[in-house]
């Protein structure tokens, strides 16, 4: 008997569409259906891991598990060695600059006359690589959640992060001033287990003929 | 009329005590009882804002609050600039290396000879000081959560992580190898704010007063 194929599911917003997906490319996902406090799931030769969508990219790339649905916003941010084998299309949102609605700003290039703008963000990376590329100077300003309190206490003067329909950000009153990039969910493989065993590749090409 | 003083506190395990200190310590804490999804709470000439654990340190030392309750855990993670004014008792709980119950594995200094340990952790920075000091060389796994998943699926060999009772451990057949340091709750202020503003070390009196 083989070992079990590990694979990673992310929790939160993309769980659903990741466990709907796994099925309709045939695996058994009864048990993921309502796991409760569980975060492995053990149904026949594969294991799932439900795991943290940032923590995702770590598990794949050290072969904590085999292969993984995980958003691109994560792995961009996280920069790890993966391999990326479907765009599975759904989990779309955008990567965008924002700020106050009140807010009465001078464009972007006036902050270099003004000081250096701060930008509060939970994915400092895909920050400075986005300003960077405008030649923009800013000081980033790592947050782990509710980013939308960065600008409401006068931490930060905009914020970078993921929306899908906009909603915290209008309830939040804040608008969009730039859009940095666009994330849909991804199939992802360990590099060491991609090459060694064909299940992975098996699972993307059925993941790929049924989105 | 002064300008509100913004106090951040910390969401999760440590929010009712915290609310409760600072009732103690005199403050209109009824916005704070039940505040749904909101994130501020406006109370007389106090803001409050309910922010997560690990940002606290991030919102007191960049002035986006002028003081906060913060766990120590999240202060020696942070390792920001913050002025720490009281203990005050509460949310006592232990930093641990912990390790599978099942895991027959060999002492600390085996590891050495064996190759290196591989630890998986939410708090890389106390984690490398901690093994820094044990002259044990590991290689340190960041995480964001659910480290339990980790040891399980053989990300890492060992965790270090916070435990209070040790029921999160105990469900996860982890056993503890070894303790790191201990936390309870802070009062802290930001350097700017503490200097020119009196209510601050008011506030820190009253609440060591009556803890």
């Amino acid at each position: 008997m083989p070992q079990a194929l590990k694979i990673a599911v992310p929790k939160g917003s993309l769980y659903a569409d990741s466990v709907a997906a796994l099925g309709r490319a045939g695996l058994d996902i009864q048990g993921l259906s309502d796991p409760g406090r569980q975060l492995r799931v053990c149904s026949g030769d594969v294991e799932f891991y439900i795991v943290r969508p940032s923590d995702v990219p770590v598990f794949v790339s050290y072969g904590g598990v085999d292969c993984a649905i995980c958003g691109r916003d994560s792995l961009e941010e996280a920069a790890l060695d993966v391999i990326e084998l479907v765009d599975l299309g759904f989990g779309a949102c955008r990567f965008v600059v924002a700020e106050p609605e009140a807010a009465n700003r001078p464009a972007d290039a006036d902050y270099q006359r003004l000081g250096v703008m701060r930008i509060a963000t939970k994915y400092p990376r895909i920050t400075a690589r986005y300003f960077d590329q405008q030649g923009v100077q800013v000081d980033i300003v790592k947050l782990h959640g509710n980013i939308e309190l960065a600008p409401l206490s006068g931490l930060a003067e905009r914020i970078v992060d993921i929306t899908a329909t906009g909603t915290t950000l209008r309830e939040n009153r804040l608008r969009i001033v730039s859009e940095v990039m666009a994330s849909t969910a991804r199939f992802v493989g360990n590099i060491a287990s991609v090459r060694t065993d064909p299940r992975i590749r098996e699972l993307a090409q059925r993941l790929g003929e049924h989105k």
